[in-house]
């Protein structure tokens, strides 16, 4: 163990193990998560060699190998609580996306959720048991997140009682679905479904694409892979053309919309039944941002407790770099967030566990608000978690940069998620449009309810800006309430703000549409201030249920620094809002000093509490013995360049080049 | 040619090839980089397979095949100076690092200034002719930018009249340099010297590393590849590893510092000689900023152009994703960036090339300011590039992830950027010195010169945070001059900011050096602002420049918007100062919307007129023609997973499944 991450852990005021209780819900789930993470990862069939080291088909080969591993195994074990099966998944394939995602992740639940029963019976078993291996293709190479633009069709052919699949131009080719370039053998197909001369848009299909017994592609289908990506090397996303593909009538997804034999078209009793599926899995990427930022975190923070660089004070020995304020100022405000993040996860995750029984009973009351609250939140915690796993990688100098850290593979499988799920901009917008329906709601005199009753409140002539000075001064800077307060009071001045911005475009004789468009940059702004005022409030919420006195406090200096190191960085807004004074503002910056050297002696027990495992982190840089470099220099030697001590191309091409200068 | 390109096209305002002439720095310049450029993409010696579909080591062997044809071709075509043959390089790599980078551009380039007439006897024309391949063996794995850590020693023996080479930990080991995995056999390496028993710091010692005629390593020598990287994939970066290796005397670098034959170590005549390259690197990097920040815009926005998508007014076709106004906010601010560090760079370059001679003969009164603005205008333009590309990556959608956008690569090449040649928070703190120490200097009466000269002039008082309204409204924010002048008592602002940070810690009894680090995060802003000052005035000063009517009012646009957008993003800065009330500030956002529309029609010919060819751009998404979808299917069809319709893993793994559920 290295003495320096030794000294570091010894020096924290609260018990790691308490704060890691509390991350996981219990001490309970703290040791059946261990349980499980044991199982995988003492198991020599999920051993697993260096994916950096592989070809993209051997990472595609190796991940087929575990998935099919894993598959064994759960029923072995009789792993069948979801969120069981997906803590094992992950530990599996090291948080990576793996080839059966989307057969385990979309294609079974829809099966689930749209089937009727005949179609139960006749895919449900077949797929449970992986002789059918499905994906959902959606998405087309001119078609993501705007789904009635797509221009797959699936034409009825009342003749035959079948659909005719096709993709008529180029841009309605499918792209992208996971799985689909070469494990798949069936695909939801999402087209336009036409019948009796009429299109009724979008329904899903159930389509063979290649051989049960050979796999070979089916006639009429052209499918492959869409070629390497950023990262996600294990998948084989996949492109998918269908020329005139006939499948049964009884393929069609038919449990609410229908069509009969002869042509007729059924209408589905709601359109909002497959918008919880939406909801829930927007939920899990903020869960997902927390968990991509702590690893992030626990990475840069335990190296920079063993790296030494450069000098504080002339003549001393070199100091671990997270002494210097620059290095604590980069890395503690993303921790905090990291926190944040997990505690809005996991209020997201009981939220949508609350009222998904009333959405099953058809109750979609509360759904509206959640859809919203999901949107700019998936939004809001995907952008910042993606920005600042980079601001970790580049805190850990030239060493960030090598695979060895581990901190481009977490960079490249999360990025994604700023545009799968509902491209960010389009999601702060869709929360915004309920932002703006519910402030003009509040103006017109309606009392709101829930998260964005706030905006009832603020409507007392409050938020028209004016100089600072003849504003009271309210906020107390060291006081969570109160700075929950001039955050909710930010994101109700912008909100009228954007609001205002389409009044005046559409006395300016603009169309509602064209007005909107003209206002985005205020609408996204007015989204981004709720969801941060609504991270900030319930980080603060979420100390009321800590009873450990020492967890407590730390926890409380963390939401303080994330609530003032905001102001910090969006110091114009507050001020602009006249809800802070300049001399507030400076005494902020001196505060969120102050808090950074208070955190420091805490820090390497804040990212142990997160408790990764080492193999799952799978970095040098971020070990938990801290035994950094002797292990960068054994996983540089077992690189594939390194399996010859002469490289061929010096044969090739260096040496004889010296005859011909 | 795609219709809405087309359309583009037609409708800007300016004529294109004007304003690439003004880039290239006349027309017979854009006809000479012409010229070379089509001499190697004409050339089939150069064709290259997509890196994307090769292995790791393919990929450097296609590199290595590519740099021996350019060494045999450059010099069959007489290519000698410096910039066509930089010119020609990136044209052969597509921009991308190579495994010769070090010994064209580190190497031989020490030779030069650092051998003495013998050294240049022995090892210049070897070197020229490729027997020898050498790279600049200086970081270490525990040691980066701090050069007074490094720990490698040679330590002198008189008996044998050698350097005997040592690395004595683990921390010590040589790590990083790009050519020295695979591709060199000597290196100059940086160690501490060690003679008649005293250490006299770091210097310079060429170091045979494998066999001339075998390439197997030396005895002694233990080197390697460092593993794949988050790109360099064409690089074989690399450690070495020294064990009393022991080399002549003579080949120590002695044009400055000796050892005589008795061990006498005789001083070189000025630190500083060695100085001049690190400032010229750096000043590239502000180049490398621009010309990476424009390509991920060309790509972008072109993208953006032919990109159809959702609906602004139902039952209208899909507009084009630039008409969206969060788009234009995303990418035409960059656009303005990417012209902005264009001119920077262009500044960098003229005023290095100026000063060079003096440097040369000794003279170096203008270094310090030339070093200052260099670090941090490193830092400060590889940063905003650096988020740039990746927020141009997102704004292209799903396929941005695509290896076919070109826009990962564009990426990972550029994002070592931020820390190779000084690690840009370090880079920050070097400048902020200089600003600190010039402020200091003005304050204590002495008239300073050069850029930082509004240091004196903003010391009369001025920069007292205080209630905005009682603040003169002094600022046109249609005026560049009067915004240049915001900018500047901004910058004046927080440097006295950080100043002040350092006396009042010290007052706190801290040491100068606790009190230095105790101010860090205000150094950092107050460089930062100094910066964005120099670029803001640096494209003002530049439309000066520009005689064509049409192209100035274009330029004037992008100014403005880049000087506003900046303000936008900083507004506390500007408020705090009392340099903008918040009626401006909401005034600014609404003339930065205003901007965005104006710029609309010219933005593609604005990305045109930056000239990169389709080969250099090497992105389906960012083709001149804007056919993308067609050439995205034929990429993806052409991926290795392609090559056989069924993955052996099917019959390895999946199929035997079955049976076993």
């Amino acid at each position: 163990m290295n003495p320096d991450i030794v000294k570091e852990r010894r020096n924290a005021t609260f018990d790691v193990e308490t704060l890691t209780n509390i991350l996981d819900g219990g001490p309970e789930k703290t040791s059946r998560r261990r349980e499980i993470e044991s199982l995988v990862l003492n198991d020599p069939d999920f051993k697993e060699q260096d994916p950096n080291f592989l070809s993209r088909s051997e990472r595609y080969e190796q991940a087929v190998r575990k998935s099919a591993q894993m598959i064994l195994k759960l029923r072995e074990y009789g792993i069948a609580d979801p969120e069981e099966i997906y803590c094992y998944k992950r530990c599996v394939h090291r948080d990576r996306p793996e080839p059966l995602d989307l057969h385990l992740g979309m294609f079974l639940p829809t099966l689930l959720n749209q089937a009727t029963p005949e179609q139960m019976d006749r895919f449900f078993m077949p797929a449970w048991n992986l002789e059918i291996i499905g994906t959902y293709a959606q998405t087309e190479i001119g078609h993501g997140t705007h789904l009635r633009g797509l221009e797959t069709t699936a034409t009825y052919d009342p003749a035959t009682q079948e659909f005719v699949l096709n993709s008529p131009t180029v841009s309605s080719i499918k792209w992208w679905p996971g799985g689909l370039g070469k494990t798949s053998n069936h695909a939801i197909v999402l087209a336009q479904l036409y019948t009796q001369g009429n299109c009724h848009g979008l329904h899903a299909f159930i389509t063979p694409i290649r051989d049960m017994d050979t796999h070979q592609p089916l006639p009429g289908i052209v499918v492959g892979d869409i070629g390497p990506k950023f990262g996600f090397n294990e998948v084989d996303n996949g492109f998918l053309k269908l020329e005139n593909v006939r499948i049964p009538r009884e393929n069609m997804l038919m449990k609410f919309a229908k069509v009969e034999p002869d042509g007729t078209y059924v209408k589905p009793p709601s359109a909002k039944l497959t918008y919880g599926t939406m909801v829930f899995i927007r939920s899990m990427i903020v869960g997902d941002s927390a968990r991509c930022l702590a690893k992030a975190c626990t990475i840069s923070i335990r190296y920079s407790a063993v790296r030494h660089q450069s000098e504080i004070r002339p003549g001393d020995p070199e100091p671990q770099i997270l002494d210097y304020q620059t290095q604590q100022h980069k890395l503690f405000p993303l921790l905090a967030t990291a926190y944040a993040f997990t505690y809005v996860g996991q209020y997201m995750h009981d939220t949508y566990q609350r009222i998904s029984g009333d959405i099953n009973a058809g109750d979609f009351s509360e759904l509206p608000e959640l859809h919203a609250l999901s949107a700019g939140l998936k939004a809001f915690t995907s952008w910042i978690a993606n920005a600042g796993i980079e601001v970790c990688r580049m805190s850990c100098g030239g060493h960030g940069y090598s695979r060895s850290s581990g901190l481009p593979d977490i960079y490249v499988e999360f990025t994604p998620s700023c545009t799968y799920e509902g491209e960010n901009t389009v999601m702060m917008l869709q929360t915004a449009r309920y932002l703006v329906k519910s402030y003009r709601q509040a103006k017109a005199g309606k009392q709101l309810n829930g998260i964005v009753s706030y905006l009832s409140e603020a409507r007392h002539g409050r938020v028209q800006p004016q100089p600072v000075a003849a504003r009271p001064r309210v906020v107390d800077i060291n006081d969570l309430a109160s700075l929950v307060e001039a955050y909710k009071l930010r994101a109700a001045n912008l909100v009228e703000l954007a609001a205002k911005s389409i009044q005046q475009e559409l006395q300016h004789r603009k169309s509602q549409e064209d007005a909107w468009n003209n206002s985005a940059i205020e609408l996204v702004r007015s989204s981004d201030a709720h969801c941060h005022y609504v991270v900030v409030k319930l980080f603060t919420d979420k100390l009321g249920e800590i009873s450990d006195t020492a967890v407590h406090s730390v926890m409380s200096t963390l939401a303080l620094l994330y609530a003032l190191h905001g102001i910090t960085k969006n110091s114009g807004d507050f001020l602009q809002a006249g809800l802070l004074t300049v001399p507030q503002v400076l005494q902020i910056s001196t505060r969120v000093k102050e808090l950074l050297s208070q955190l420091r002696p805490n820090t390497v027990a804040l990212v142990d509490a997160f408790d990764f495992h080492d193999m799952k982190l799978n970095s040098v840089l971020g070990r938990y013995d801290g035994n950094v470099y002797e292990n960068m220099f054994e996983w540089a030697r077992n690189s594939p360049l390194n399996t010859t001590e002469v490289h061929e191309s010096f044969h090739k091409y260096l040496k004889p080049l010296r005859a011909k200068l």
